[in-house]
């Protein structure tokens, strides 16, 4: 069955090399279904893009076949078939460099294929037989040591010798990215504003602990050991994080805020004040990555009255934890992940609370999130059936964003089955719950990266009311002692937490460069979906994340530890190659059809 | 052919287990040759014990078999044949524990076994699927976040609540071990007098990088990343250290003296006074582990007028690299690997150097190490034929020491003869080479855990003059500006460093706790192999270390990386043991042959 599998792929692979070789593109496109879908993450497009159906494919093909000279295609282990759908992985050349693919074959024509460059030729990550001996033994006048070299690089490094990329932002985006640019030999430096690497989780409110489980959450190069707990409390990363800075060695000037960045397309350098501990340095970087988390700037909503409120309110980005609010009556605005967190953790320590619920939340409990959704792919069973951190990503992948929603729709549907009675006696209690058209929490993250609640408690105390719920109503002003609703209602607050969510990254870039910089590579995230929060048209893939922007030599890096892990290894090639001048022509950037 | 082996291996386990089953000891010993060997770390003697020869290992399951129960004997993969030597590997099961094991038979009859405690029944280490969570879900009063319990533990633990095992020395050692019993949850205290983890390394010469080659040297449960270098900067590995001791959340307190050590056996705990940053704190713990270095005390001989000298005089360990004496005369007296490096990097500092060589030395060039010597377990070829890092530390444990330097013979052999040309060279220069009855290196450090240098350059610079030699002397006595010695000679000198050695890691128990104790456990490490610097009589295994002493609730820990990583975990499992009150009889505990 696997060996019939296993010709069949050959078979479709021959026949598409060949139309490749002989540039046949109306034959390659014939291989494959209509609509089928090529999604290519650099390798050919220099570019993160999905071809939907056999006109954007050729498109594709008649654009960069004759640059990217496909070659080399062949099976990577034998193929699979199941449910009708054959699936097999690839490896394959191109004139640079090296490639890894996947594909869905449905009788003998491709429904889906992925192609990725993981290496270029030449520039290989020195590991394993080809890593650093370390020493040059024998005797050599003028020698320096590892700390001289280091200690003489950090002191010279962005004075003397000025990085080739900046990367601003030193969470687990920006050291993972750093990391592997330092494998790949670019010059690279990264800024944050504050004090340690891993300060960003430090500060955070006191009850965090990571909403995904440790096996999707692997840094590059550096896996977790094996007795690393299933939710890492927020701290506890940050430890990690700073201790992964410092073994990588990576080039990390903390305490440095940016000031400003201006481009100089004709030297193509940017200019870039940033102030390191109080002092202002001037940096010329040829590549400034932000990486400043996807979720971009909090928004607060300024509430008619707020200026007279006589407590404490802020922002959840801001809240310390509920420790300094014991006795106090608090209000949360918002009804997603946070919010859900902030006021468990206020219930807690004591504090009376009450959430304002807006709009509807798909709610998922992280149990049911981790055994039906996540768990396929990472989990210590999936480990033990073959599927290794890297092959993970891979899989997740080489799913188009078009055809996710109905690959998760029965995932999904079996949580909801499962879940039914948690469901009911969530709605009965008077949450408002939203289903996102079935397509499960996944969807909803990459359509707004918010809308949800991971559920890891907070929902059984909104059911038997340890947690007030005050649902379907907006906020009408705030007064200096209460929370007013537009059903006419007022809350008492002594705090007021305002869980109301993040701008696009993009605003960044409006802080730190220009608001024209900002529109001009237009609104980050989001697929285009059409639905509530991501309006169209469709894109097919994440707006301006970890691929060229409109911006020259302006890069956004970010997402869950997952994505910072697979997408930042693009985004390093992306880097290298044009630190290394290989040709890097850029396949259908996409247009910008919002601002933010 | 492979299946045969399996056959016949399984043939003879269950001979082997039947006998065991039966008490027939008799049985079971006729299943030996005359002489077998059978190694037992722990499972079986509650000891680190090799018994050669029918009448030990009867003598050995007379007084063990009834408690320790053995069973559940199986093959773990297939057997091989090679040379008629039938290899494979089993597990087991005692009445306490899961063990593993190796065989080696000859002609159906056991030339060596080896067995191994590896997991107390019921206190598993929590791993992979059985990882803690890391945060319990739902709405908890009083609930202490991760570092909340983290901050509370660091301020009591040491006061409030005593650690059951305190670790004197925070090296690789001490730290290594720290972690196993952490996963083991014995609570554990790790005290080093240095500032921070890993200065220990970073406080040596500069120039020195571990002259183990990195497939040799990682830490229990967290692996060096695949690009790190071959062989590891000093500082570097300090950091590493560091990272380590903070991710792996071990007790640690820096900058903390022993002052006084002393036991009281009828309430079976120590009392040990440290000095904590200036403050003493009086510890109780119930089991003391010295792991300060194999090396022990650095012994520095005083020669008559050394009081007189008026240049610069320290002990190699206290030497800080050679920037300080450009220009400068320099006498370096021994021929170890410390001497070599410090005189190699002097002359790379401007200085003139000379090495006084007192007695013969082995030499074996590091690539010839490497390729033919311990890249056989320790390589990435030997990862790419599946001989893990943990599989490699089980097949260099299964050979018994005595039978080891015929084992390594024809290895050192061939070594020898692709570097005759290099040793004739050497020796032509006057040198003075010993081949150590061409057991090779590591016979030479089991002995004496000194007498070598790990070529890695300076033996060239002997060779052509960079570094001066005389050999062949002893040194007569120190004068103002000189070096007097045993031929009438003087060398000129504005500094001499003494890289003499060390003593036996009991000086450190007569430093710490009294020389009574020290004498009462005698000395560590070493064979009895009647070689030079290693006394008779045989003794099968290292004194005192990683097993019971002659002194209760002392333990020495300590060795290089790979034997820090591979021993630790059965000193680990004995104190787990005793910690939980699981009885622990200790078969033939040496007798004490030596005090230092």
């Amino acid at each position: 069955m696997d060996g019939d599998a296993t010709r069949q792929a050959e078979a479709w692979l021959e026949a598409f090399e060949a139309a490749l070789g002989r540039r046949d593109v109306a034959g390659a496109v014939g291989l494959f279904e209509e609509p089928g879908y090529w999604r290519d993450l650099v390798a050919f497009t220099w570019n993160i893009r999905t071809m939907e159906g056999r006109a954007e494919i050729a498109s594709l093909l008649h654009a960069t076949l004759a640059a990217t000279r496909p070659m080399s295609w062949r099976l990577d282990g034998p193929a699979t078939m199941a449910g009708g759908i054959l699936e097999a992985w690839l490896v394959f050349e191109t004139a640079v460099g090296r490639g890894r693919g996947h594909v869905r074959l449905r009788d003998g024509r491709c429904w889906t294929l992925l192609t990725a460059l993981v290496e270029l030729k030449g520039f290989e990550e020195p590991r394993g037989r080809t890593r650093p001996k370390g020493i040059e033994h024998g005797g050599f006048k003028g020698r320096q040591s590892w700390l001289e070299r280091k200690e003489h690089d950090e002191a010279t490094f962005g004075h003397e010798r000025q990085p080739y990329c900046l990367i601003v932002g030193g969470g687990q985006g920006g050291l993972g990215l750093g990391a592997r640019l330092k494998r790949l030999g670019v010059p690279t430096l990264i800024v944050d504003a504050l004090a340690r690497p891993g300060d960003a989780w430090r500060r955070r409110y006191r009850s965090l602990c990571l909403h995904d489980p440790v096996w999707y959450d692997h840094m590059p190069y550096l896996p977790f050991p094996d007795h690393w707990p299933v939710f890492t409390p927020k701290d506890k990363m940050g430890d990690w994080l700073e201790a992964y800075c410092r073994v990588m060695e990576l080039n990390y000037w903390p305490s440095t805020r940016c000031r400003s960045a201006t481009y100089d397309a004709a030297a193509g350098e940017w200019t870039v004040v940033v102030e390191r501990e109080g002092a202002p340095v001037t940096l010329k970087p040829k590549q400034l990555v932000l990486a400043t988390g996807m979720s971009g700037v909090p928004l607060t909503p300024v509430f008619p009255g707020a200026e007279t409120f006589a407590g404490t309110q802020h922002h959840s980005s801001a809240h310390p934890g509920g420790a300094a609010f014991r006795g106090k009556t608090c209000v949360v605005i918002g009804s997603n992940n946070s919010a859900h967190d902030i006021a468990a953790d206020l219930w807690e320590h004591d504090a009376h609370v009450t959430m304002v619920q807006r709009s509807p939340t798909l709610v998922v409990r992280s149990e049911s999130l981790m055994t039906l959704a996540t768990g396929r792919l990472y989990s210590e069973e999936a480990l033990a059936a073959g599927i290794t951190t890297e092959k993970a990503d891979f899989i997740a992948a080489s799913v188009p964003f078009r055809l996710q929603p109905a690959m998760q729709r029965p995932i999904f549907e079996r949580i909801l089955e499962q879940d039914k009675a948690f469901y009911d006696r969530l709605r009965t209690s008077g949450f408002m719950l939203e289903f996102a058209d079935h397509a499960g929490l996944s969807a909803m993250y990459m359509r707004r990266g918010s809308g949800y609640y991971i559920d890891v408690g907070a929902s059984e105390m909104i059911m038997d009311g340890r947690i007030a719920l005050k649902a379907g109503v907006e906020v009408k002003g705030i007064e200096p002692r209460a929370v007013v609703l537009s059903d006419g209602s007022a809350l008492d607050a002594d705090l007021i937490v305002y869980a109301t969510g993040y701008g696009s990254m993009n605003g960044w870039a409006a802080q730190l460069i220009s608001q024209a910089v900002a529109d001009k590579v237009g609104k980050c995230w989001g697929l285009g979906s059409g639905t509530k929060g991501d309006p169209g048209p469709w894109e097919g893939e994440l707006r301006n994340m970890w691929k060229p922007t409109r911006q020259e030599a302006l890069w956004f890096h970010g997402g869950n530890l997952m994505q910072s892990r697979f997408f930042s290894q693009f985004l390093a090639l992306q880097l290298k190659a044009r630190f290394e001048a290989i040709p890097t022509p850029v396949h259908d950037l996409a247009e910008v059809h919002h601002r933010a």
